[in-house]
Formats: structure tokens, C-alpha cells, sequence
């Protein structure tokens, strides 16, 4: 990221936290790095970002985010090299993204200067909490949240734009079984699932508390009207091997548009590896899986960025998908994360340094 | 409402803010009444209920409501008879519905007595906050919010109940003018439209905020998969009168069950107007708007009780509802006044003393 000219109001803390954080042992989103940025929009204007240390902050209790849900969120990671240099992935991608979410949800949309000056000096602040290592990563959170005080069900007109961060390791360390939605859904057709709404996600939770009561990790939605179609995974979309084609939905109003998605997809035609983006029936993967010919099911995303699928249930059935010899997945996993760590070259410039 | 045994802890405000309002002119959900209630769920238990002056709380920015809009809330109103006794409307029904929506959303279920012994506690120290005369109410807010400091998106371990309060004047204080949704969705099915969840307002206020650029008011929401059937508007259930029989869509997961709702279904069965429950064609909508039957749209809501639509568009086209003698609407709402205010009879026995 190139430096900007956008002022910011820099407060360090006076002693790091950093000590106190066992690295080789982390809970994912248990523990923050020293500083975090706020910005506010006041009277139509998003004022100067302020950068402090991490810690609680005051909102009355008719803060329009907790009754309405008006608020969207963004993941992105921070990796650093074997020479010490920090680098994010695709940033601008997630910057494009949110602001998407933030108009679909009534959210002023953010100015780039400001995104991109806050990371930057944030990560140089924090750059010690950034570890080097196959699976580490300083998970990024930006989000905003409707601040106006108020309990009438309309859009707010004070929002507070904020970015966190928490180291991380591996997201998921092991494959996981997941169902096919057949009563719940996530999203509806002309709804908010293509946004990263923060209600998205919290609607998830109970049907997925469901899943996880049967011993299944994770619920692959289906669309809302016929739930014949395989859409994502909440957290990730997925992609379905079948023989040696690679085959993902495409995104639509219901679906995330996900980075690590798109950059598998970019990585399967660098490879010569056949992609068909188009519905996934789920018809259609239950009989390739009694047929043998469902090779692989993996989901991508930004804090998982490629798990393995070992099974799925679907109308009462457990279909096990054995591991095979040189999975995709663990294929685009690897590509992807030389790339993230700078150990190969990056022909699509997807790598930025941090600053 | 019957005293209980639960325990409260109670602080009072040193000075009430009540001589700086000026109840001749509120803003609906400005201000808010001297005291507040939030009750926490830690290690598995609702703790004590606490009753404080109404004021900003400390939340840290990695607080899971602020992420995945997991938060449910209800809305309520307390009434002052000639007399100066304060009464609830169907107040088990909110009570109910909280629980019902809080279940969708992976919340912990709130106690009973819990809730009914700190709402009478409130309002008995913020009982000069409710007026007397005609429209005039204290709206309360009881929400519920996920307060487990961690950015992964999974059920929060922790959650905060709390109980806001706030004068109110009539909701509404005009005829409405609707579009009827042909793009945009409120729900899904298996969604959680169903749930007063905090997600489904945020997302609504972009398309409505569309609907305000057009010159008017609020949506009336369709069914996502085909928009033909007419469903609720956000923030109310909808009733349309073609000649002298009533209609309104049923209840199913898509579709708040609305308390007004439900009392005006029983009050027209009480009055002999024929009220049919049944899907609502927008089709059939429109032909009896073209031809003369549709008398009357109106909404009803606890914020808004009853609403008049004066006209909706569809299609491009606009349809105009002119006033007409004795509307159902005006009927139903003055009926559900005199209830609310005790100045009449109250055979179902709706009306609650708060204490």
C-alpha cells in the first residue's frame, strides 16, 4: 500500500499486551492485538480515524445495532514472510466488498484513503503480533455499526466504522462433515445474503446448533425456494470435484462473492484445471457420490481458506467422501498460501505489503 | 401483573430527567424514561436482574451483537387510565414472542418471572414517564443481545437482556403511502422472518429508503420466491377490506404474528365483520383496487396501532385509496384504544395492571 496524505489520531498504548499471548496456542478470535481504528460519521461526514489502544468503549442501549442489526463486517488476514515483511491479500477486494454490503444495508460507504491509511498504520503499530509460520496470521476485522441512538426502524444517521485484529492460526485444523440444508435457509432472493450482513450470520446459528447435535460440523444451504440447489457454506462457499472437473455455484444475490473463491477459481485455470461455475444440484451430487464420482467437497474462505468436506448428510443419508491421492484441495490450499507468504512468485499481483 | 419473589437489584437515579422533556412534542425513541433493566446470561445462568438509571454501558468492539447480529427484541406499550393507573396490553404475548424469537436465534430463553418482576419494577419508579390522554404511551423496548467478546461466527456464550423505556406519542401520525415489493425480499422461508430478529430491520431500510426517494412511505412485503402474495411491511401486519369483508395474510415463518394483529382479527369476529386469513393475491389486490372493492389498507402494529394506507404502488402503476365513511381501520384502532386506556369493557381480559 502506497502511504497517504489522510490525517489520522494516532494513541499507542503505553505497554503492549503481546507478553501475555501464548502464539503457539490461540483460540481463534480470543485475543486482539494492541490497537484497533475507529472512525465515525457525523452530520453526513466520516470524520478523522482515530487509532487507540484495544479495549471496550461506551454505547447507550438504543444504539440502533443492537435493535436492527444494521451493521456489515469484513475478514481479510495479514501474513508475514521468512524475511519479516507483512502482507495482506487481495486487500482491495475486501474494501470493495464491504462498502457493497454497507450500501445494500444503508450504510454510507467508506473512503478508501481512509481504509487503506488506517490498515497500514495499524499494522505497523501491531506488526509484531503478526507471526511468521505455515498457518499464522493476523486475522483482520473491519466492520461498522449503526451508533445512532434511537428505536425507531430506520437507517441511522451516525455509524462507527472499526478495525480490530486477532492473531490466528488455522481456522479449522481438520476435515469436517457438514449437511445440505432441507428446512433452514440463509438467504432469500433479493434478500442480503450476497452482503456481509452481521443478521447473515446470526441466523445461522441455531440451525447450525441443530447440525452440530447430529455430530455435523457445518450446513450447506441450499436455495431458499426449492433447497434443490447448493449455494455456500455460511462461513465459505464450496466447491464439488467431480472426476476432474471442479464445479462451484455462481454467485447471486444469495451468495457471497468470496476472495478465496475467486482465487481458487483463477488458480484451477492457471492449472489447466476444468471450473464449471453454474447451479450445483444437489440431485446431481448425490447420485456422482453413489456413483463414486464425487471425488472431493472443500469450502473456501478467508478464515478457513480451504477445508476439507469428509462427509455429508442429505434426507437422513451419510454419504463419506473417503480421502483421495492429491486432493484439489489441498492443492489450492498450499498455492494459495505460498502466495500469501511470498514464497512464490505472484503472477496476478494479489499480494500488497502491509506498508 | 402479581409481585414475585425474584430478587431485583435496584439503583435509582439521584435526579429524574423527566422536567427536561417536553411531552407535548416527542420524537419517537429520543429520549428515554429515568431507569433501565439488563439482566446477563453467564456460565449458563440468567443472573440477577439490575434496574439502574438509564445511561451508556461498556461493550468491547469484538462483542458478537456488533458482528453477527444476533439479537432478538419486542415492542410493547403502558397506557395511563383517567385514574392514573397504568396498564400493559397483552403482555404475556410479548413475553412469549421474545422467547419464541430468541430460540430462532440461538439465545438462551429468559425467565419468566424475571421478566415480568423487573417490568413491573420499572414501571413503577418511571411511572410518571407514562401520561395520560389519548395516544400517548411509554413504548418499552425489551431486547436481548450477544455480548461474548470473540469475532467467530458461532452462538455467543454470553448475553444481556435489558428493558428500555420511552415516551410516546402517536407513531404515525399521517396515512401511509406502500409499494408493494416486486424485488427486493424481507424473509425466506425456514428464515427468520418469523423472529423479531435485529437483521430483518437493518435489512430493510435500504429498499425503503428507495420506496422514500419515490415519494413513499413503507414496503409491503411479498414472498420472496414469487412476489404474488402480499405478506407484512416491516415494522406492521397489513389488512385490506374489499367490500365488507376483511383480509390478511396468515402467520408462517416468513411473517411476524403480530399482537395488533391478532387483536383485530378477534375484534372484528366480535363486531361481525367477516375476516378471511388467507393468502393475499397481489393480482387480486390490484383488480379489486381497479375496480372499486378494495374500501380500505391499513396497518397494525404495536409502534403505529393502526395505520391508513391512502394509496400503493405497483408496477409503476399508483393506486390511489380515497377516505371513505366509517373505515374498519379507524374503527379498530379507537376500539383497541378504549381496551388499552380502560375506558371500556375488556371481555378477553388483554389488559394488564403493570402494578
Amino acid at each position: 500500500m502506497n502511504s497517504t496524505d489522510i490525517q489520522l489520531d494516532i494513541e499507542k498504548v503505553e505497554t503492549s499486551r503481546i507478553d501475555q499471548v501464548d502464539f503457539s496456542n490461540l483460540q481463534f478470535g480470543k485475543q486482539y492485538a494492541d490497537h484497533m481504528m475507529y472512525c465515525d460519521y457525523i452530520d453526513g461526514e466520516w470524520q478523522t480515524p482515530k487509532i487507540v489502544p484495544y479495549g471496550p468503549m461506551e454505547f447507550e442501549p438504543s444504539a440502533k445495532v443492537f435493535h436492527y442489526g444494521q451493521a456489515v463486517f469484513e475478514g481479510m488476514k495479514a501474513f508475514k514472510d521468512d524475511d519479516g515483511q507483512i502482507w495482506l491479500f487481495r486487500p482491495e477486494q475486501n474494501f470493495e466488498r464491504i462498502n457493497k454490503s454497507s450500501k445494500r444495508m444503508a450504510i454510507p460507504e467508506f473512503p478508501k484513503e481512509h481504509f487503506f491509511a488506517s490498515l497500514q498504520a495499524l499494522l505497523k503499530l501491531d506488526q509484531d503480533w503478526v507471526k511468521k509460520g505455515q498457518g499464522n496470521s493476523l486475522y483482520i476485522r473491519p466492520f461498522v455499526i449503526a451508533t445512532e441512538n434511537g428505536v425507531s426502524a430506520s437507517e441511522s444517521d451516525r455509524y462507527r466504522f472499526m478495525i480490530i485484529g486477532c492473531p490466528a492460526q488455522a481456522y479449522y485444523n481438520k476435515p469436517i462433515k457438514v449437511i445440505f440444508a432441507q428446512d433452514y435457509s440463509r438467504a432469500a432472493d433479493g434478500g442480503v445474503g450476497f452482503a456481509k450482513a452481521a443478521g447473515n450470520y446470526g441466523a445461522q446459528f441455531y440451525p447450525t446448533k441443530l447440525a452440530k447435535e447430529k455430530g455435523l460440523d457445518q450446513i450447506i444451504w441450499t436455495d431458499a425456494s426449492s433447497h434443490e440447489y447448493l449455494e455456500e457454506a455460511g462461513t465459505m462457499n464450496i466447491f464439488f470435484r467431480i472426476g476432474d472437473k471442479l464445479l462451484t455455484a455462481p454467485t447471486n444475490d444469495r451468495i457471497l462473492d468470496g476472495v478465496t473463491r475467486k482465487s481458487i477459481i483463477q488458480l484451477a485455470k492457471d492449472n489447466d484445471v476444468e471450473v464449471i461455475v453454474d447451479k450445483v444440484s444437489v440431485k446431481y451430487i448425490v447420485e456422482a457420490a453413489r456413483k463414486g464420482e464425487l471425488k472431493e467437497i472443500f469450502g473456501a474462505g478467508t478464515a478457513a481458506t480451504v477445508v476439507r468436506v469428509e462427509g455429508f448428510e442429505y434426507d437422513g443419508e451419510y454419504f463419506d467422501l473417503p480421502a483421495i491421492d492429491k486432493p484439489y484441495g489441498t492443492f489450492f490450499k498450499s498455492s494459495l498460501q505460498d502466495i500469501q507468504y511470498n514464497r512464490v512468485e505472484d503472477p496476478h499481483g494479489w499480494t500488497v505489503k502491509a506498508f
